[in-house]
């Protein structure tokens, strides 16, 4: 007899709600390949090619010499396993503070295996028993909730304003939560042109959270994969670098800002640990532990292609990915454009004009779930996002999120003109005005 | 105020108590740098060098164009996102039937962050709530019992013999792990030159331990990272080559295969798994959610090398690797004769002898605990690891684990000459023999 395994025999996060999904996504577009994605948040391919990879390799081979490390040294480091937390903290932190005003020592970044790693580290090692929970934005990234489903910590969302997180509505929430005999651990949010909504926090708002964060005693899970990609060039500072409480925990991604194929991401965490004895180490030190129980430690040479990347980039994303963000930029405003110019007129399509990133949502006056999803993919040759699938509890059932990253502009306009046939055609009738 | 945080506040995977000792183990390394380290059980380093890294990419993208890809498409799958469980199932399901003469679809194969991400997936997928336990063999490989901790997955030891596990000992244990309630999910073993003891299993007793999976309805996690290093050419046939009833998920490593530094692992896991709705499909495709909320997918540049090595050993690491086979085999043979020279003479010293594989167990006439260690690296020069650390209740008090993987054959002599002065000075008093 051979074996047979029952689904609901397995652990839950096999069937994570939001990476089912995520694959149902997958699937529709596969079935419609020749539908314009509005879906997908990857990144644009154009911007480098696999002639790159092996010039990395030789700068940052090259950069190793300098410091004085021997030939063994230098095949050691990209060969062998290495350094738990990785051997290119140093570039990233320079990094971190040439482009982000973020300063950290070197020994508070780790490196991991895409950013998804970094927020299982974080979850793992803040939440220690059952009464631990991690709070939330929602609609929330479904990498982070799908992350606390593998290991059991409850989240506990906090609604997004359009402002992004209002830092009262996350007191009252830690409060609560605290009321209940739980201990609110940290706060996930993503407060630069957020995934899913696209909102972003002004900086009081920033910095107050800030203050809330001490007030409730919470750190502050800060993922940001999109800072760089602002409409403008108004500084728009992360919370880590407003940090001087050590609160947050910043969680980085190279999938953007260099490319996803290197699957190099990192977090810093500078915050002391004390043990029984006394001895203090850095948080990020501590986390080493859980790092090397996962994937012991990220690829050597997908950190190498990355530490090239950085040295070539003279340790400023901002200033050598100029060509990225004015991309970008020029998709979200041919995104916001295209929708002015299709839903001008339509009272009963509204959407948000995010300041920057990738998404923008809008809201229909239509049930958009997976099967008009499907309808919108075989008749009308457009796929999207519902935004429902970023809530936990039955929201944004009539909004859907476009992204514009993946895209050529003229791709976007074609189709959001597309989707306005949908929505034209597919609109439920307007409700009766009650007396 | 800057945040402080207790360390028993954290997770307790933080404290790893075989993390911890490793971490030991690294530190008494680093303090002693000039100590011949019987203790590092990497491989040996000459066998690759950074130069091969851009012709192992380019032999995969000739590849990649050969199956019909376009440039744009070769380009997509080494710098994009790519598919969550990998890209390189087929070259490696290939090598399997090559060299294992293990018959798997591409399907059921996944490509992981190094074996570690594995044992954490399997681990995951199967463990669905707090009376599902794994059973593993003890001694263990501390990667497998950090893992269960990560995820708070109990592990149930299962006492090894020289033989390797005993299929018996198996079902006994099965049982009683049964009717105390508990479900007993999964048995872990390194049927193959075992870390940390050597032991194999002779093949009557893999057939039998086939029969008891079926017979107590346990699934088999077969760590397989050594099982090309036989000291001889005798056929070992892994537990998934004899496995017709689909009991054992296999888990691969490319570290000691090819190297460490591209973090490349595997599962293989052809299971059948049938939803509420009757839909089936392979373990291997239901883990790939678990695998999503972890590192998305393994690093598809490091999948490049990776499946360039392969295709440039035409499939058979066991044809290509003659090198390594012959490199590692002298090694163990000088490490076995070594103990032989030096311990002959000494009646309270036993060691095994092992077919195969990185390793040996010394019995040694003292407690061989972290305090010796110390001790024997800085008035010996050598360094070892405890068997205590494979233990979960006090085993190992008086063992040691050699390793020769990463040694040239004259150090492995010298180290041994030194253990035998660190034996010969410390051994304790023998006992009177009572009456």
């Amino acid at each position: 007899m051979t074996v047979e395994l029952a689904r609901e025999a397995l652990h839950e996060s096999v069937s994570d709600p939001a990476s089912a999904s995520m694959n149902f996504l997958n699937e529709v577009s596969a079935r419609f390949p020749d539908a314009v994605s509005l879906a997908a948040g990857r990144p644009y391919e154009g911007f480098h090619t696999t002639d790159d990879l092996d010039r990395y390799l030789k700068t940052y081979l090259a950069h190793l010499e300098e410091l004085g490390l021997s030939h063994e040294q230098r095949q050691r480091q990209l060969l062998q396993y290495g350094r738990t937390n990785g051997t290119i903290g140093a570039l990233i932190a320079r990094m971190l503070a040439v482009d982000e005003g973020i300063e950290v020592p070197e020994q508070a970044v780790m490196v991991t295996a895409g950013c998804q790693e970094a927020m299982v580290i974080a979850l793992r090692g803040l939440c220690a028993g059952p009464d631990d929970v991690v709070l939330a934005v929602e609609p929330c990234y479904v990498g982070l909730t799908g992350a606390a489903r593998l290991l059991g910590v409850e989240v506990v969302p906090v609604p997004e304003s359009a402002d992004g997180l209002d830092p009262e509505t996350v007191l009252e929430v830690a409060r609560a939560v605290r009321a209940s005999g739980r201990r609110p651990r940290a706060l996930y949010l993503v407060p630069s042109f957020a995934n899913p909504s696209g909102a972003s926090m002004p900086v009081p708002a920033r910095r107050r959270l800030l203050d809330v964060a001490a007030e409730a005693d919470l750190l502050i899970l800060e993922d940001d994969p999109y800072g760089l990609f602002g409409l403008d060039d108004e500084p728009r500072p992360a919370l880590k670098a407003l940090d001087t409480r050590q609160r947050v925990i910043y969680l980085g991604s190279f999938a953007k800002s260099c490319f996803p194929g290197a699957r190099v991401g990192f977090l810093v965490a500078d915050q002391t640990v004390v043990d029984a004895d006394g001895r203090r180490s850095l948080l990020a030190e501590e986390l080493s532990t859980v790092k090397s129980l996962l994937t012991v430690n990220t690829s050597p040479v997908a950190q190498a292609l990355i530490g090239g990347f950085l040295i070539e980039a003279d340790y400023s994303l901002r200033a050598a990915g100029q060509q990225k963000i004015r991309f970008y930029r020029n998709n979200l405003r041919t995104l916001l454009a295209a929708l002015e110019r299709c839903f001008a007129d339509h009272p009963r399509v509204r959407w948000n004009a995010p300041d920057g990133g990738f998404f923008a949502v809008v809201d229909v006056p239509l049930t958009a779930d997976a099967e008009l999803l499907e309808v919108s993919g075989r008749d009308y040759g457009v796929l999207w996002t519902p935004m429902s699938f970023f809530y936990s509890n039955g929201g944004g059932r009539r909004s859907i999120r476009l992204s514009c990253s993946a895209l050529a502009p003229e791709q976007i306009e074609e189709g959001v003109r597309r989707l306005a046939a949908l929505v034209r055609d597919r609109s439920e009738p307007e409700p009766a005005v009650a007396r």
